[in-house]
């Protein structure tokens, strides 16, 4: 995958994202994993807002994620995010995020996303649909 | 497994744990996965202060960790989070976590833990070291 | 103020909610004052959900937010949360929280709320509204 | 009060950072003014560990702080945070904040901050100690 194709991004570890034990409380780096991909999205021309006007989606929205965690992180760390898109279906895309401390790897994720809309009739008021050719061509 | 090895928990979902789609903004989910495993352990005589004193560990710091999302929750949704320990090796236990609302799933994940102890010379300066046989009784 | 126009809650202090001292990150009790007046409100009768279907609103927004932090509170710590309505106005209401571990008092604050309608002319796309009737009613 | 004195911070909003009324959960201001007074105190050489180091004290903690709300901000927002030291007194200083969105000012608040010393017989653990000299020249 070439270089352009990948998004990145500093994170500033804050005090209060880290936990007794002086680290990153692992939940963050899901939030910082979230940041990444819209911030990815948009660098690609797809805001959140420009989902839902032009293709009726109410969001990109989650259906698997994971993380491996290799070296700790703490208070007022700059860590480098790169995320990138991994594998595209019909109906998902899958966003890959590495975070390193300098040399230091401190984990990797993935985000399998999909694109919902809202739907009275579906349980919990949504549901997936294929993606829209555009966001899948933009994705590529 | 028994139903003694299962450690129930309410989960209130908040206004603020839910996005500008109206939905848990997902690394909530893992907050809660992370307050349900030390609640699990709390009820196993495990608290974390506990395990510090005597084991001299730093914490059941995460090594892996997932999660799948298959209905959104809201605000004002009462999950019921179910708990249990799964694969327990030398050196990890996993502890892995079901949401549901009434009969609706609404996601499922796990967390593989190890035990971490203070290391200077460690980078980051923890490392990982095997599981106490009383943690590991205590898991089983 | 008679017992019945207080509304009691308690708080479990978790892991992540604490920072590298071992205590409470403090913007977590201002997340704890939101739920506290969220459950006031739906002891009331008035979810967010009746609020923006009856008023057209979208929701009770803050105005202003204050606290003073007594003693520290830490993981596994169960806090009393009190909270009552003090000063109503004709375009405002406050929240007033007290949290307690036992005799100790942790924290109090407050919150002055308002009514929020959009208004695509307002800046920011909001607008405070008076108070509906029902809604002073509710409170007083 | 120079322009020296001062301390500039960019805030990105992210979509984690919004409730389902799609503003920013006023929590999360908090969040941020207590990044904004790390921010301030690291750019005058005291870090959290220069502090915990040299004056033998956990931490600059919470003593009292508010915000006022008066305009709201939303995802994919980016703020201008402009924070400064106010009242400084033997065993208190106040941060205060500013975020504005380009002209428009979103929300202000104030944090009163002490030094807080490790102290088993203080209720909690700790204990409010004056502010060391050092620590008090940095600030004015």
């Amino acid at each position: 995958m070439s270089t352009a194709t990948r998004h990145l991004r500093q994170i500033e570890v804050g005090w209060g994202d880290c936990d007794p034990a002086g680290i990153v409380f692992y939940p963050n780096f899901y939030r910082w994993f979230d940041a990444c991909s819209h911030a990815l999205l948009i660098a690609r021309g797809l805001s959140h807002r420009e989902l839902a006007e032009r293709f009726g989606i109410i969001g990109c929205g989650l259906i698997d994620t994971g993380a491996r965690f290799t070296a700790p992180a703490r208070f007022d760390d700059v860590l480098e995010a790169e995320s990138q898109i991994g594998k595209l279906t019909s109906r998902t895309f899958t966003v890959e995020h590495v975070f390193r401390r300098g040399d230091t790897q401190i984990c990797s994720g993935h985000e399998v996303r999909g694109c919902f809309a809202a739907d009275q009739n579906a349980p919990g008021g949504i549901k997936a649909i294929a993606l829209p050719d555009e966001l899948r061509a933009a994705l590529q």
